[in-house]
């Protein structure tokens, strides 16, 4: 067991829809309470009453298929609101901070769309929050396949049942695994690539054995 | 009387609170209407559904002084779902398009703020829409000092009761106008500059004369 961290570490999760990120973030969050660190738990989008409000508008399904830019001005209206109220002033106050999603969201969900390439991604972070990364980031990494039928009866996934929604849904998110694969390949220290495809308590003991390394024993 | 333009025209009306500007719009939409223009009338931000429901975020009260960039990012979201849902689809299909303030707006309103200088509007505003501008431009201009006390009763306005928060407004002013005097140097071909100091007729009689050699005569 290391000792804990000199610095107080912002640190995220990230994956596709289905990737059981949701699940082992509540659990990391127990972890983390249950060896009493300082920390601040958000998510985005929203976060912050303000981000609340603009994710009320991002989600409202009236809007139907939202252009890729507008829906960008939304997550990053939202983002940079969770920096300026709560991320940057607990980093500052000594608390780490676990994020559910951050900016590697956008470049891998907004950056498949045509209007929103990556690059424009990365301009658009760059002015709006100064191109700032978390410390560390886990990401749950599975075949998509996977995760589309995970929530599903055993008996329509026994039957192996796909149809074609399905089946673009799949590639939708084998090009938002994709470019999470191309993150990690530029940042590999940054990244903690763990394999979410197999039974939970097998994650789990990944996710654990990071939280040892990031956070040490009890504060 | 010249005839009517060859093409659709993208017209915005500009200038600091106080300034004529809603009064005087209200008068050229009925002059447009009155002559058989076909045309389309929006506002910033808001105009669309989903710019009202991003301009109601924008304007709740509860946020008090929100964070420039915030703000910016709701700004800018609206106007992209201004223009790709009603100015350009409006614009192909023949119609010309009169708006309620524009990007020349948000140069001069949130470009005076510390996180937001003119140069980072310009930078997101080519990302957001690729710098579109419109044809032509209003601009209501005068003393901020006049239109800071217009509003006000006669009693008022004779005693020049002016207290630390007028001075602090008309300051406020003072720069949003120097930045729209900015814009005109820069582009003046675009700009109709609008003596606005003066009695209501007055400033009325210049609108109808930029009205008539814009659109010409009856459609």
């Amino acid at each position: 067991m290391q000792s804990p961290p000199a610095k107080p570490l912002f640190v995220t999760f990230e994956g596709i829809d289905g990737s059981g990120k949701s699940t082992h973030l509540s659990r990391a969050v127990e972890w983390l309470e249950s060896r009493g660190h300082r920390f601040r738990f958000t998510k985005e989008p929203g976060g912050t009453d303000l981000g609340n409000a603009i994710r009320a508008v991002f989600l409202d399904p009236q809007w139907g298929k939202m252009d890729g830019r507008v829906e960008a001005m939304l997550v990053f209206g939202s983002r940079r609101q969770n920096l300026v109220e709560l991320i940057e002033p607990a980093l500052a106050a000594g608390e780490h901070v676990i994020c559910d999603r951050f900016t590697d969201s956008s470049l891998a969900y907004q950056g498949v769309r045509d209007e929103t390439p990556p690059e424009w991604i990365a301009e658009l972070d760059e002015l709006v929050t100064g191109g700032k990364r978390p410390d560390h980031t886990l990401l749950f990494d599975l075949d998509p396949a996977t995760a589309v039928t995970r929530g599903r009866s055993t008996k329509r996934q026994e039957a192996g049942d796909v149809d074609r929604l399905d089946v673009l849904e799949m590639e939708f998110y084998q090009r938002v695994r994709a470019t999470y694969h191309g993150l990690v390949e530029r940042e590999p220290d940054r990244f903690h690539v763990i394999d979410s495809g197999g039974e939970k308590e097998a994650t789990w003991q990944q996710v654990e054995a990071i939280l040892e390394k990031l956070f040490g024993g009890p504060a």
